[in-house]
């Protein structure tokens, strides 16, 4: 464990909130890692000017930092391992030392106000679950994605990260959307649309006519617009589309695996014959641009929204540009206060009529992870830090944590008092 | 009501396998009826040697027949009703003698083989599952819709029809999912692919995991192909996808929707420009082709599957040229005894070791039918024909029902010995 290159300085000679946390950029995951990672990074920093940390393979980072002309200039936090693409939950386990891992300690310690990995979501997601912890009221995290529509456009949300959702917990994610589309889109009160199979409230399978009831009764502050279909989602007809995440993933995949295929058929048919040739020809700037708009390695990527810090998870595919963008992105919740004001609308869902979810009301996986870090903690104590079973925890960056005297900004109370973990 | 025109004739004088029964066709469903329903119907007959009977109402039916030049030699039925297209599950109470009622009584009663409508889908397929009934051993029915897939197409069931399915009922999915591809593609065993969230067998909701532990146990005649994803749907990898009507809704109106803003985007860039404009005139041809082959005003409609007949829902803007080819799928389906060979797969998931679920395990709309259809007789047999709440039956068309003495073909035994209904 190093740290290398320039801190995150303390906040000693300005006022505290004048300079928000840096975002930790998992520079391992990816398919493009770590040097389109880094040079998004780079160009985060230099054109947009926001503060990151590389968490990685130090000497490695150097280099690339070196090639860049920016070496020492970006602070450096190393990490051991990486999660391959391939691996799914159970590598958050396996993995303690993980770049991701370590990005999430780090937001633990108040050293970073957000992550950003290109990391697969799976891994991704649970990693940060079980770092990161679900913030308070939330019962279930979900992940907002943004959909290319024009003039605005569109949150969908949930896009995968949890399935098998009750109706009290879309009612949740329309929260979640309310608190992300009023950052993203600087709408005061986004409208939410549910996802289901028709327009009229009876139309739907058991959760979301329960979860309309629920959003149609008011007064927790979303601007619920009624029912959505598929066909709506690239309308741009509300900010906001809720809907579980087994239901958001397929309907994102399949729109991504229409835009290829419409796309695909299109130049087969614009290049098929002579005279149609030349018009590609003619053609091939505008759609080359509209091919990026609606390209998902484009758009594509989603914010986990509803755990203690903000998690942005580029594409796997991310070429350095979609790295600079997540970055941004990142930067722009934590100055936002994503956490914060997503607590203030669960919040109102809560004091609504339907207050009695947030009781014993979490999903397994996270229920898992709470159980777990319960017994790491348990054991810890009990058997001392030689239990074989005991996944390590991170160990302690080199440098103290400086910020951990700021303003809360993004991250949740709790974390904040928490001990440094035992090394 | 009236039989005009040439009726259903006995099949006396030839065998009477090799006439299937004709197509019930309701002239009143849809954005463009009854004109191009009709005048659909009529190409059917002319051109492709479809048998059909219009269901309707009888003078207008004629005049349009008079109007083609072929008044006399299409029979008719008249029917009262019309659902409008707004109506939807409720409507096949309310409205007992509608087109649709009328046509499944057709189907009852051995005088048709299949419906064609392009009425409401909510309409229809509530209609037709209370006047048709669900076949024997079939827990719910499924709308099965052809993706427009190169070069094969794929099908996806369901679209729409059964939502808050078990596992069980996805198995089964798969088996009419089987059965309609044998028919419509001509192959042997179709690989069929369960939608989800990841091609791992751990990946999707709780309904998934257990729909692939049955389906990947084997030795039900189904040939599994696992997991697919949204972007697969049009990769066309797999013949068939099966999913609950919820998802599987979703994910088609998603397509939908995907492949119109595509298309309206790209016109927009290829028009943008004087050169950009050249070359959208050099390729028109082919991009209307392309355009044709991916609108759902093409390829759409499904059918429905899994009740003693088969029905086919055009798209409700559907003009004559999809009617006609939705005759002609009704007549291929009903040639190639689709209603039996769902029995036979059906049986075959049934006799595996999955096979307590057809005890005990219907859905709620279709108990409901079932229950009302029992209170029906019972109300009957009790208090006699004044009960004010008995829904009344469709009347009996004026003509005998001469091919009740024909095979089975594409109706289930049960409903081959059933008393003519009372009026």
């Amino acid at each position: 464990m190093t740290g290398q290159g320039e801190p995150p300085r303390p906040a000693a000679r300005r006022p505290a909130t004048v300079r928000p946390l840096p975002i930790a950029v998992d520079t391992m995951g990816g398919d493009h890692a770590p040097g389109e990672i880094i040079e998004g990074a780079v160009e985060a920093v230099r054109a947009h000017g926001v503060r990151v940390v590389l968490v990685g393979q130090a000497p490695r980072i150097q280099r690339e930092l070196d090639r860049h002309g920016v070496a020492g200039k970006i602070p450096i936090v190393h990490a051991e391992e990486a999660l391959d693409m391939g691996e799914g939950a159970l590598a958050s386990w396996r993995k303690p030392k993980s770049s991701i891992a370590i990005a999430c300690h780090l937001i633990k310690q108040g050293r970073a106000s957000a992550l950003v990995s290109a990391g697969s979501t799976a891994g991704v997601v649970a990693t940060s679950r079980l770092r990161l912890k679900g913030q308070q009221g939330v019962m279930r995290p979900a992940i907002a994605v943004t959909l290319p529509t024009s003039p605005r456009p569109t949150i969908l949300l949930d896009a995968g990260a949890s399935v098998d959702v009750k109706p009290e917990g879309l009612v949740q994610f329309a929260a979640l959307g309310t608190a992300y589309a009023q950052i993203l889109l600087g709408v005061e009160r986004p409208s939410v649309g549910l996802l289901t199979i028709g327009a009229e409230p009876g139309k739907g399978n058991k959760v979301t006519k329960r979860a309309y009831e629920l959003l149609s009764g008011g007064s927790h502050g979303i601007e619920f617009a009624g029912n959505v279909e598929g066909h709506d989602l690239l309308s741009g007809e509300v900010n906001v589309v809720v809907t579980d995440g087994f239901t958001g993933n397929v309907a994102l995949k399949t729109m991504e695996g229409t835009i290829r295929t419409a796309f695909s058929e299109i130049r087969g048919a614009m290049t098929a014959s002579a005279p149609a040739r030349v018009g590609a020809l003619l053609q091939r700037r505008r759609l080359l641009e509209l091919r990026e708009r609606l390209d998902p390695d484009t758009y594509g990527g989603g914010v986990l929204l509803g755990l203690n810090g903000t998690v942005v998870i580029a594409h796997g595919a991310s070429h350095a540009r979609a790295i600079t963008s997540a970055c941004e992105l990142a930067h722009r919740l934590a100055a936002g206060r994503i956490v914060e004001r997503i607590r203030e609308q669960v919040g109102a869902t809560r004091t609504s009529r339907f207050g009695r979810w947030t009781h014993g009301e979490r999903d397994s996986q996270a229920d898992r992870a709470d159980k777990a870090d319960r017994a790491d903690k348990t054991d810890r104590a009990d058997r001392g830090p030689k239990s074989p079973e005991r996944p390590p925890e991170p160990s302690r960056p080199a440098e103290p944590a400086p910020e951990a005297t700021a303003p809360a900004g993004d991250r949740a109370a709790p974390e904040r008092t928490e001990p440094p973990a035992a090394t």
